[in-house]
């Protein structure tokens, strides 16, 4: 999950300098500097690029947006068949330029260290924000259109879908040594809507997608929050790891899942207000549960949140490498 | 769920004579004739009584408000152990008596035509408006106070228990005739935390309640959205009903809990806006998934939206009855 963010005071001063939230996205450099912030740190075991899921409706020109302290603005939503006709996949060489540089002038600066993860949104969390124009309560639009016409809902995510193949093959040629695709809203679909309007979209991205770039393997991690009823489809899916948010008890996801895939996660955001013992005694908790053995990735179940003090955050890595070797040995 | 709303525009008009959303909760007359409107206007099988779940903290004094198009908003927050020192259990009879006084009449002006639902907040749900000061997107000071001074959420929660005891059991004593639970953020925990912040205070709930009244039972329904995972635990609690909403196949649920509950719901309220059809189809759907037999309570999965068309509503009621028909013979 995100890494970087305004959690780190020099976060905020670099994104000063930069502007806006976009702006900062935008900037290679800069972009690039806070992706390594958490990385001077913290003892992480790799990096996550600083951008945002929205930057491919940003890239087909829907206008996005970000007021200070709002969440994301779609200007021109998509919400008719003649809207969604006119959508195409942006060139990830063209519009989407600046990820791509961000990732290769990542990667260069990493020179080895840590692996580095590159991300998307999935299709059907892109498609809420361009349907509905931002966040959503309800889901009013989108669900609207998946119910009343499922077949243009199709076409949208058919294009998304093949937006996020491009988008990713294009990080990964520059250097992304794995990559995530984050199913943000997933969780609030039905069972069957969820298969159909969800993860046939990431399955599409999975068979699309570059599986091995300069003789590497490249991992694919799916994560749907609200998602721990489909574990089994997922893991099923094709892709490599699990992610999981804190709604499931890892052993338990373990248990109906088996070990072939990864899984990663999955510790609540908010014990990060805990105090240092909690902290240590949830970190223990997670990796004990997962047991000894390959293919656990300790994580947040989502994005650190803003109000956390970053001491917190370095008493969880270091309890994640003191516990994580312990269960090994 | 939510009968009355903004979709209706008898509502709607109603709501303007008396003032804000509070008020017109807090005007039992005006309170009345909107429950009664969707029974004018529908062939539904039951009323439910129009409040909020927000009245029990202002009741408390925490000073509650609805901004125009906001959510609620809670003037004083409680975060701390001697914020929470000053709580008491509302007297149903006192600050709660216009809820009261609005099931006597209502039950009085339905007549005996069809039963009388009333309900409440979960007392986890109650403390994340009365921590949070509000809605909330990611639950940091409830959680923070979760996991950093358990024991203090603990007295809070058990405080609310306690009043919500004592303002169901009122509303039974005035004539609800079943009443219903509404764990709105009970999906937000994990599993362990969901167990012991919010069930376990909803089994005290079911253990303080009036289960007969006047030798007529009266059923409780427990609703956690987001709870699917759970819904095991949630059967075992002592309830009568578990409440589903639309991320578990209904089928898969009765599978799951077996016969021993009542199961209601679980139709995703976005398909009102669907075409007619489609909407006649997912209500045979739900239906035929349940099967023959007594303890469905058919029901959307969450409240109705304002930008729902009645016309749609009415479609969906239709068909409810006649497919219930159809699989009754």
């Amino acid at each position: 999950m995100r890494q970087a963010g305004r959690y780190l005071p020099e976060y905020q001063e670099t994104r000063k300098k930069a502007g806006g939230f976009l702006d900062l996205c935008k900037n290679r450099e800069l972009a690039c500097e806070v992706t390594l912030q958490p990385l001077r740190r913290f003892d992480l075991d790799a990096a996550i690029i600083f951008s945002d899921i929205l930057t491919i409706p940003d890239a087909m020109g829907l206008g996005l947006s970000f007021g200070e302290g709002e969440g994301p603005k779609i200007e021109r939503p998509v919400r008719s068949e003649s809207d969604i006709e006119k959508l195409f996949v942006p060139d990830p060489s063209d519009k989407l330029r600046y990820v791509i540089d961000t990732v290769s002038l990542i990667r260069s600066e990493l020179d080895g260290k840590v692996p580095l993860i590159g991300f998307s949104g999935s299709p059907w969390t892109l498609a809420t924000y361009i349907v509905e124009g931002g966040s959503s309560k309800d889901y009013h639009y989108v669900k609207g259109m998946m119910y009343e016409n499922p077949g243009a809902l199709h076409r949208l995510l058919d294009i998304l879908a093949q937006s996020v193949v491009a988008y990713l093959n294009a990080q990964i040629e520059a250097g992304a040594q794995a990559v995530m695709i984050f199913d943000t809203w997933g969780g609030v679909l039905s069972p069957q809507t969820y298969h159909s309007f969800s993860l046939d979209y990431m399955r599409q991205i999975l068979s699309g997608l570059r599986r091995e770039y300069e003789g590497q393997t490249i991992p694919v991690i799916l994560f749907t929050k609200g998602g721990a009823q489909w574990i089994e489809s997922i893991a099923d899916s094709g892709c490599d790891a699990v992610g999981l948010d804190w709604t499931i008890d890892i052993d338990e996801a373990k248990r109906r899942i088996g070990d072939r895939v990864a899984l990663q996660g999955n510790l609540d955001p908010c014990l990060l207000y805990a105090s240092p013992e909690t902290i240590r005694e949830a970190a223990r908790d997670v990796i004990s549960r997962f047991g000894p053995g390959p293919g656990h990735v300790f994580n947040l179940g989502h994005g650190i949140h803003q109000t956390v003090d970053p001491e917190r955050l370095e008493i969880l890595v270091d309890a994640v490498h003191e516990f994580g070797r312990d269960i090994r040995e």
